[in-house]
């Protein structure tokens, strides 16, 4: 991609009611544009991330024997009355009527989940069910200020499974667990299970998976020693109290962006919808429900609140837009621009992507302050100065060395 | 996959009011389930022919040099108010207030992409703009009686364009019409260019793709010798005229379906929303805005509705939901049971995404059945009957061959 055609630059100017540092440095950079508050165009550097997230966690999910479909965003009022959370959730849900039909949009997919589950399952053996897709979901939020991290409108991925009982779905539970884990691990994200409390979705005690981070809008409290952890709204205790559970480490709290969370959820919604599997001795039974979030927009601002310094974003490589950001200085000098244009191309040959600085106007000053705010793992830089070879050097390291091109394509490719 | 596991099987009851052979085929296949009128989820099978058409899509979008965004789905009135279609396309829209603010649900992006284009670009070497996405469209359809070709929520992909003047609108314009034709005839589907009328979006004649079916709601008068063909809506003629275009051939007319359209906007948005840049001289002007739509989902209806059968349907091998639909049959039986998983097995390590149909309970019958429901592009049998090889069929031929695993995996591969 040549940088001078790329729609989305980096921006000196953004929304000034921007205070979140997600948001702030995705938009100086360039990955996404503000529409209204809590609502974000993904410019292409973004929907680059996002796709490379997606992929990741499709990955991962598949892996645990789940299947990908795609559920309707526009629901019947009379599917969420059959639960009471047409009226319980009334105050995130968008509602409205139409053509004297009622409809809600999808803060979430429970309900929907159910009602085609209740169509495709028999007996035992259309057990267990284990569907996800990627969405939007709409919740309205009177205070969206944390950019990315919680939106208006966000995409997400959830999975939804239904078990002939209770063993079974604690059993894939702790599977989904170690897939989030995995998931977490591959985008470099050190996550901390919590215990937390359910919401509009069960009185039960839930699960999330929370980031430490500054940005964060949660607070945990977790044991120094043992995997004890649990969000503030469900933690009695104080910070530096002996943990209850290890009973030898020392609490401590930290500000967290919950980046997951899974929910346990029973024979709560089956019973209420009528969700049925015939058993052995032909009785008709609720299923077991189990869902399983992860907020792919929100992972996105995770990144950036981890994983940045004062001059711009820092990507994981397993996300990044591109892997490599080739800068060419001197350009007006027609040796070095044909011989950057050549790295370009030899690069992209051997099937690695690239954001190529071709612009002539622009100084090399500009050029660096651009590489740095977007962050991309490896830079190259192509001038006068740099003869037969090339320099190279990771954003997140200082030094800058020589190397021809063979020894970094190996590099990337290795 | 196997069979038994597949969310979403074959069923025999489907919703009654369903008069769409796309539907009827799609609902009973298992590839979709209907929410409520206009509505419909993917199911596993009907989420990877879409990815499929997308991923075709997403190449010959990038191909033109248009960059992939991803733009909100609620949209402030604000916006739409700026050209006048929150009042004037207020049949179509859904529209609703909450918390004292207004929205409206995504039913095209002209407005959303230029209030983003407005902020992004300066002067001349930031044009043209090319960006597209892959999204959905709510559109209030008070007869949604089409199953898949006309929905209440939607996915399309919609590109749009702005550029310094007109020659180069147009320049682009005809790219695009190419890649539209190339990607069609990846899909196998033969179309017609058409002349069309804008509708809410432009008040220019506009250049529609239509396929020729039966199930089409459209109907296109065109000539039997020449490229001449218009939508019902603007021809002035009736059939067995001479054409007007060549003066030689007849015109004929028949049902079609739309599944691409183009839009030459011009300054007319631009104008309204102030999307202007500077000029050599100095001087704003307003961008030339075209916008290009496919209809994602519709063209899994319309592949439907071509290609098809009395037993079922008939998927083209670039967006078949697998290449190979594998069949056991005498699975009691130890030795069949354990060949037939070994074909899996080694189908699977070369690659190749297989149906396997392992189910020990269904008929022979039941199963061919399915198969041809399905529509699947290869059968493979293992049976008692089939000995050390395999049987081959073509989806769309009725000869069975045996053969041997190596060269049924060399067929596949070529």
């Amino acid at each position: 991609m040549l940088y001078s055609k790329l729609f989305g630059k980096t921006v000196k100017a953004y929304p000034k009611d921007e205070i979140a540092v997600n948001a702030k440095l995705l938009l100086k950079a360039g990955f996404i544009d503000k529409l209204m508050a809590g609502s974000y165009t993904l410019l292409p550097l973004g929907r680059l991330v996002e796709r490379k997230i997606e992929e990741i966690v499709r990955q991962e999910m598949n892996a645990t024997g789940a299947q990908e479909v795609l559920m309707p965003l526009l629901h019947p009022k009379t599917i969420w009355n059959e639960t009471g959370r047409w009226e319980s959730a009334k105050e995130v849900m968008y509602q409205f009527a139409k053509d004297d039909k009622e409809y809600a949009l999808s803060f979430t997919h429970e309900e929907i989940v159910m009602d085609l589950i209740r169509k495709h399952i028999a007996g035992r053996k259309d057990l267990p069910v284990k569907i996800y897709h990627f969405s939007t979901k709409f919740r309205d939020e009177p205070r969206a200020k944390s950019g990315l991290l919680r939106g208006r409108e966000f995409i997400m991925k959830d999975l939804y499974s239904a078990h002939e009982n209770k063993e079974d779905m604690m059993k894939y539970y702790a599977v989904v667990t170690e897939a989030y884990m995995k998931t977490f691990a591959r985008l470099n994200l050190e996550v901390r299970k919590v215990e937390a409390s359910g919401g509009v979705f069960t009185k039960e005690h839930t699960r999330e998976f929370q980031v430490l981070a500054e940005g964060g809008e949660d607070t945990i409290y977790f044991c120094d020693q043992c995997d004890f952890a649990q969000n503030k709204e469900i933690f009695t205790g104080k910070e530096k109290d002996t943990c209850p559970k290890c009973q030898k480490g020392k609490i401590i709290s930290a500000k967290a962006i919950e980046v997951g969370n899974i929910f346990p959820l029973g024979t709560y919604y089956a019973e209420k919808m009528n969700v049925l599997f015939a058993d052995v001795q032909g009785n008709r039974k609720p299923v077991w429900l189990a869902s399983y979030g992860i907020g792919i927009t929100r992972l996105i601002a995770t990144i950036a609140e981890v994983f940045h310094d004062d001059r711009g974003l820092i990507w994981p490589e397993a996300v990044a837009p591109f892997p490599i950001h080739l800068v060419g200085l001197d350009l007006k000098d027609e040796t070095i621009n044909s011989k950057v244009h050549n790295v370009y191309k030899v690069l992209e040959e051997n099937n690695i992507d690239v954001l190529f600085d071709d612009r002539t106007e622009a100084s090399a000053g500009e050029k660096f302050s651009d590489v740095d705010l977007i962050g991309i793992p490896y830079r190259l830089v192509v001038s006068k100065r740099t003869g037969e070879q090339i320099e190279f050097k990771k954003r997140n390291e200082k030094t800058t060395t020589l190397l021809d091109l063979s020894s970094i394509i190996s590099k990337i490719k290795a």
